[in-house]
């Protein structure tokens, strides 16, 4: 690790290892600290939940670190669908409400599910299908920590039904049926 | 890399960068040697494709090198569905046939799609969706390499419709219609 | 990463990319969740704080993943003096009260400080000396997240003034008057 | 992994970990899509053989990725003659003919010798003295996979005996004789 | 690792694996040669010691190596005192005199201390306080090597002493008195 | 890095991350420290020439730190003869006397050549061959570091020259003469 780099420059180009970094001189406390996770996220829309992300983009001084943060938001009868962090692991926990958390191992396609209240933290391996789901009556709030400054963030979901890709050939590829595919789509914002 | 160590003691417990070496006066050229990806996989089954892998439990001498192999198997009309490797990228060169390829990049949903003659190769980063499906009309065989000698498998129909999860979850971070989850259920040996 | 490999088994031996895994059949959901960041830590001490870690030795489904979490309480006048994590990065997130926190870089000994406030997150680059300090009248309360599943702690005063190390040296190395290190061996237990 | 970041800007800078990367809005399926490999190489040459690679700079979609590939066609009487790919290890799959390889521990030099046939696959760990050699009659074809974008790739008569350097030297470090090292760079046009 | 990847422009930006590297045709055998470790270091200081680098701002050549040198010069009665390197461990060698070491470890604050004579070396793992004191009559020398090619260095007493810091925040997280903590302001040229 | 982790126990099994660790009670001052680099080797030999390790092998408490040292004495018309080290990158530091240096690149057999003196330094990249020659006509001694706990040594004429391996298939791989071949199996103790 370069320890003189500090904090990215992300109007530079990205590279694999991250981005170019700003000149020493240039840097301030302000590039290690953020606070865009105090402001709750808004979930009235289709999933009734928000992810609000302090990932190297949004938080220039964790470049190169291997680490970032994100906020859930989830409220009563929201979920964070089915997705994964294709770019590292992650570890929840509960500051508020009830969360029914799940994640599937690649192994043997085994289940690891888990109700989890405020004080509980739960890991989801790198690249692992899971979810959250509110779990109680009230609203559900969470921090996530990740191994990667840029873990991405991949919803089955939206990876699916928000584009123009074919129909057929997502249902060729899934074994969904033609009227399910096409439903979501409608739903999510996808066509063809 | 600690360079004299050879190949996986699979017999021992396994950890984080991989197995445990065999002594080195134990071990052979046949560690380094492996004969299973010459022989077809049996494709008589619901996707009409076959995976055999090379990964370091197959092939031991791969510990710690950061690299393994497969052979796909596509008889017409079959694929491999839609999957994920969490533990490593793959990088795919088509020996026989054709295959209609696609992966679902993570920072917007974009879809890549190609369709894949003898003799082209197709990358499929870490992590994210893709699959492969047979677009000819002869059987298709291909050699994929990983960027891991154990890049895990996760294919989402058998991760989401082959255990006894609830129903009612698995439609709640999916958005799946009751119907359609126990259709694949009953299809892919679930219950719940 | 080998996928396969899950949660420690602690009772063997530890190398250096974590420790063997437990055989895949005995892993239950119980090793990915961990409550103990629930329960506030005990801050009647000399620094009125406490730190409650879920390093892998706690919380065992974290090994090989590249993260862990910890739990700062700090009491109305208390303080998680100057300290070192040689092994990780840290993030700091705010749950309540208000938290002096300060990070001194390698490259010219500059001094990055800032007052943080409920929401508010900081960033402590691995091996940088650094503490956290209550800046306000009630208790404080954060959550931390490291790059490794084991980050280590170096508290420079317990480093420096428990052991029986002779005092001369401890004088010769860092300048402090002799009756300064004796004043603070006495208080913290060192002899010497 | 900076999973934002897809195919290499090969007419940017290169650094450590790879090249800086295109903007994702500029990348296309054919950045991950590479046809050359299904080209024979051309073996009318003094080693009856031609190694075509698959590596970043030909494949910038490999940028990042740790992995690439390469194609090895072998006349009849043909030898890839004693090399080392001093940037990652190497698993060949045979494809066509048969192929005598070897390569030589660095514990205690050891010799690892098989020929290998349709199908069979070998591993070269990285760094380590190997060769692949026509052991049929007809040609030889192989694919190698490398767990880097960017293996390298040392011939070491090419090293010895392409350039300008002098013969003495190379004399007292191999221990060969002159006649022998100036036969040598007679053929291989090397000078001095 | 790129191996056509050679020296650092160190005009380029750094990102988090190293800088840029200069374009193969630029680079020439004196990018991989330094003398600076051939110089005796001045002495004539408040420490009677000189750390002299060979990182890879001074020997570019290091860029992405995972390695670099320096040389430590301690004249009687002088110490490199107290200090951590935040991006490397570290291997010391006595080339000349008598040192005595310590480092000390984050598990219990244990304390490892000896005295080396010419032809120990000496490893002081990543991250933790170590020092190192002339323990002989006449100059000590050694050449420490670093398993980063940019390791860092902060010394306690100037991380502490030299800034314009307030005396009250480095007393509230040292419980050094305020009088010391002013004392060796004085000395070292911090203010506040 | 697992920082409780400190000294290897060699006699337990290798992984590819390095030694199983000895328990940290168990664990001395004397695990960090070694002497074996203060005696000069034996240059009684072919080469004229000694490589004495302190790889994680002699140096226990180098493992899972990628660093090592080795001490090089060469006495007049001596060398260390055309070799590589597979695992790991080196700088070499002349303490005493005049060394001829030379590596050949990888990316167009460019051979970097020069003549060091005392407190020079000299980086070999990782995997490339290169060797150290007495240029002067006293003994020369040099310390060499390491990126690796354990970087290996692969001698070019011993990999050759000292085992059973047909001549006629060392021949056909590097295109040496068979009188060449046999005269220096003969000197070298090969056969076949």
């Amino acid at each position: 690790m370069a320890i003189a780099c500090k904090t990215a420059d992300i109007s530079a180009p990205e590279g694999p290892a991250g981005y170019s970094c700003k000149e020493v001189s240039a840097v301030t406390v302000n590039d290690f600290v953020f606070s865009g996770l105090g402001v709750a996220g808004n979930t009235s829309n289709l999933i009734k939940a928000a992810v609000t992300t302090a990932f190297v983009n949004q938080f220039p001084g964790l470049n190169g670190l291997g680490i970032s943060l994100a906020r859930l938001d989830i409220a009563p009868g929201g979920v964070i669908p089915l997705h994964t962090h294709p770019g590292g692991s992650e570890v929840l926990l509960v500051l508020q409400g009830s969360i029914c958390a799940r994640f599937i191992s690649s192994s043997a396609n085994t289940v690891y599910l888990k109700t989890l209240n405020k004080g509980d933290s739960m890991i989801f391996p790198q690249g692992l299908l899971h979810f959250q789901l509110n779990a109680g009556k009230g609203a559900a709030l969470a921090v996530v920590s990740f191994s990667s400054p840029s873990p991405g963030l991949q919803i089955l979901d939206f990876a699916l039904f928000t584009n123009n890709f074919p129909s057929e050939l997502v249902e060729a590829t899934t074994f969904l049926d033609d009227a399910q595919v096409k439903k979501l789509k409608g739903i999510l914002g996808g066509t063809g």
